[in-house]
């Protein structure tokens, strides 16, 4: 099978940022996962004795290193009362949400996230709202919300600018003053549009990365939208040979928090077939 | 011919308000037309002698009437230190935009004013700004402009918020922090929303207003997607009987600054037909 990879993919800043924090941090423990991919998680416990606690409470250490995604306001606030020693490597493109919500529901501005409320990178943003933030995902969940007619919204770093400005078309439409910070990181767009051309001219695309990771489903839903035949895989074991039949060139590209590595395993194990 | 009238027409708020200041105030000048009405100017001047100059220089007298759209702010400066006695008929909704164009700007924002250039309500907004202010109808007149990651955006009173949506999501896609305010005129949709319907449902339409009055247009823009044969008129002076050969129903609506009177001349030689 002939084997093309995307012009852009992979590893952005905050993710190599975080690796390499992690590096240099050996026998620490990550509260959640590091990044949203199982392996690189795997390599580091494996390699640096970097370990990875449900909670504050599961650490056997008092070494924390706070996520990419960041962390809710109250347990950052717990590591500190309990002397922990904090490694932070919040990406700094989700730092800037965090203290946005926090500075604007201060000021007296209601607060709308867009993203999806389940995701740690917002369930960290909205803890540093003082007041109630309200998370949307499509105007539909808006419905029926008493907000004030100063609103200040905010998007999951990892979202896609047209699903955003559905929101904030929504908000404006209905309120007085809508103060709109596009938090959206510029790092996904190239991953982005390099998925969508060579989506349009293989086969067949596989898009490596983590299952819960909110960019590597976002980059796998636009080679769907252009390939009839797209696949999110964690890494090579869950490549299926069939796939490939009648096939004649195959596109990879893979998540932002994907490592190099196992990319460089999956195009091996594909050109095999 | 038969008649209908839109559900909602004529006078909004400041044009009423504009008017009974007028009536108040007789012997006084306006500065430009007091609303974008030629035929209710005249009425002011006939019965209360309520003139309209073309500039500052041109009042005869110190009483000067501020015109619905507002003024440019060296204008009220030089009314000020010339000792006018000054009224200020300034629609409410024209003065928000103004003010939140004057803070924001001293506040570091670049100012963008979604209107036409030539509109005297958005020459007073953007004599508010304390730096330079961008005006724009669609986002091609916004591409190559320079501008800070801080953008406040307000609209002219008047326009459709589609239009204003599509400035709004030019800056946002670009600009990290864009402060939305909302200053489309409430009073407008219900006018609007009355002319729709009042297409779909007749042979013809007349739109009743000044040639000069934006939310006239506005009417007539509507009015034609939803009716093939609609005319904006000033008065009955200007109907031609060809226009309603072969139609059995005449709609009738008219502009936020066309007085009842006229509407009423209308109807009635419209019906003589």
């Amino acid at each position: 099978m002939k084997v093309v990879l995307a012009e852009k993919y992979g590893f952005c800043f905050g993710v190599k940022r975080a690796i390499s924090i992690a590096e240099q941090n050996p026998n620490s423990t990550t509260i959640g996962p590091l990044i949203h991919n199982p392996n690189e998680i795997n390599r580091l416990k494996e390699k640096f004795n970097v370990k990875t606690a449900q909670d504050i409470d599961d650490i056997d250490n008092k070494k924390a290193i706070v996520r990419t995604h960041g962390i809710e306001k109250d347990k950052l606030k717990t590591l500190k009362e309990k002397k922990f020693d904090i490694i932070d490597a919040t990406c700094p493109f989700v730092t800037k949400p965090q203290k946005i919500v926090e500075e604007l529901s201060q000021d007296g501005y209601d607060i709308v996230i867009f993203g999806d409320e389940k995701h740690p990178e917002v369930k960290g943003v909205k803890s540093y709202c003082v007041t109630k933030a309200v998370v949307a995902m499509r105007p539909a969940e808006l419905f029926g919300k008493k907000l004030k007619d100063k609103i200040a919204v905010v998007s999951q770093t990892t979202k896609k600018i047209e699903d955003f400005l559905k929101i904030v078309d929504y908000l404006v439409k209905r309120y007085k003053e809508v103060r709109v910070f596009n938090t959206i990181c510029n790092a996904t767009f190239p991953n982005q549009s390099a998925a969508k051309e060579l989506a349009k001219n293989v086969d067949i695309v596989l898009v490596i990365g983590g299952k819960n990771s909110s960019n590597t489903k976002q980059l796998h839903k636009i080679a769907s939208e252009y390939c009839k035949d797209s696949h999110l895989n964690e890494n090579a074991d869950e490549i299926n040979k069939e796939w490939f039949k009648d096939k004649k060139i195959c596109g990879i590209t893979a998540g932002a928090s994907t490592p190099d590595w196992i990319v460089r395993s999956v195009v091996s194990e594909v050109e095999k077939i």
